[in-house]
């Protein structure tokens, strides 16, 4: 599917000769390990790789990234964007990954502007924290608007979930790896597995800018196995996306900012349950489950 | 409990001048809000609190942190003592945080050398990453020396387990938080829930540092409802703690880690069941289960 949607790009981008070059760098995103068990029996099993991936604008050192290392150089784009610190992929000449040294350089065309002062701030954020400046976010949600004629159907949703526990990944194969998805309607676009969960939403955005034609705003759902923390809200409305479903539940400060910025938030959806936590006049009850179920606050 | 230790330690230790003045700031840990359920029905949840705590040194920003709130002031020590900032509490003469403004200013008897540069690199961690000097951990790590005769009793293990499960929680009723524990063998000494599980770590070693006579290193175990991150294992470690136990899995930086500096890592802990990552040595098999059990690679 990446393959196809890249061709798309290659063929219709307008922007074509602005997009950056990126390598395709690639790594085992898993390792079997001798374990011992509860019976004192020696097994093997796979757990996900974590490697360190130190990324370099313009050869200076801005941060290192613990990731599993499936998409290194959309990683790179989409940290960059969420970070604030590029606003379009086209000022980007190149992002060139090479995991023998754990690297990532980052050739700019025109540099970026005072990236020390802009990356002096640090915020360590609940989820798999970014590091990232924070306050400057919050500052910027108020001027965040999403699309007001987004809906999310009850239909959909529970097609978005299935399709979700469908999915082959990582997790089934090696656990403890989070995962984030980006729908249009209830299509799967993007599938992505991340040991930092920041780092699969990140990834997203690193795709999804270097889509063409791009998914509307409007059909644009988030999945994610994450929890709805404060920051995980914050970079789904600054990437244009107006409902976010999550297997988890939410903080305090996730679902004030949900609220705050019009964001359609879902969680604990498992099957055919779920809660909606803010702006329950996007979510459409189209297919009511038969039956009351039990739930626990447990996520 | 929290009280009677703290009574012992102003009863006999003898550092006790030196010991920082704490503030005692509290918030509530939940907060009631309205939900949609799957059959359109409106209902009420507790969410978990999510706040952001700016931590002043000398009245110089140093950071904000996202964090649950329970133990605001154990939490900034420990940031302190985790981050390598300082070396002993001792260097500490107060940490006052203020819920109303969310701030925590940190008053140093002796100010904190090159405070900049030493707060410069940034790394974002696996985890519920604390943007910490990963690198610099990593260079320490060879000179971390665990005691060699820490061991683990399987039957220690179930009761750890056991007392975690039997714990009232803040997960219990609102989810979405980490739980972190300290044990000394297989007694709870201290446990602690925060948004952001580094969070839960960094609280533990604040109130490790305030403890006289402390927990002897041989003896300390510790456990986390997270994933066993290169940086949960780096962290364990560097509090002269030989073992840690998880509800979930391990990533591979977190095994090699493990394995590097001699800690006993045991994971996917659940009732009686539970898989040793790394160093199995420690680990005494006094407690064999009967039967033989099924298990998922998820966690």
């Amino acid at each position: 599917m990446f393959a196809d949607t890249l061709d798309t790009v290659l063929a219709t981008s307008p922007t074509l000769m602005r997009r950056p070059r990126l390598t395709s760098a690639s790594a085992p995103l898993t390792r079997d390990i001798a374990v011992v068990n509860e019976f004192g029996e020696q097994s093997s099993v796979a757990i996900p790789a974590e490697r360190d991936l130190t990324v370099y604008v313009d050869k200076r050192e801005l941060v290192t990234l613990m990731t599993l290392g499936a998409h290194p150089e959309w990683l790179v784009l989409g940290y960059l964007l969420n970070q604030r610190l590029v606003t379009s992929i086209d000022e980007i000449e190149s992002v060139t990954v090479d995991w023998e040294v754990g690297a990532a350089a980052v050739t700019t065309r025109r540099g970026i502007e005072r990236i020390e002062e802009r990356t002096a701030r640090r915020v360590v954020t609940t989820g798999c924290g970014q590091g990232s400046v924070f306050g400057g976010l919050m500052d910027e949600i108020d001027r965040i608007v999403l699309p007001p004629e987004a809906v999310l159907r009850q239909s959909e949703l529970y097609r978005i979930v299935n399709a979700i526990r469908l999915k082959e990944s990582t997790y089934k194969s090696a656990g403890s790896v989070h995962a984030c998805a980006l729908f249009d309607g209830d299509q799967l676009q993007l599938f992505v597995e991340d040991v930092g969960r920041h780092n699969a939403v990140d990834t997203i955005a690193g795709w999804m800018a270097l889509q063409y034609p791009q998914v509307p705003p409007a059909r644009r759902v988030f999945y994610t196995t994450g929890r709805l923390t404060s920051e995980m809200v914050i970079k789904a409305a600054q990437m244009q996306v107006p409902v976010v479903v999550s297997r988890s539940g939410i903080t305090q400060m996730g679902q004030e900012v949900a609220q705050r910025v019009g964001l359609c938030a879902v969680g604990r959806a498992t099957h055919t349950r779920f809660l909606c936590f803010a702006n329950p006049h996007r979510l459409l009850h189209d297919a009511v489950p038969p039956l009351q179920t039990v739930r626990s606050p447990q996520d």
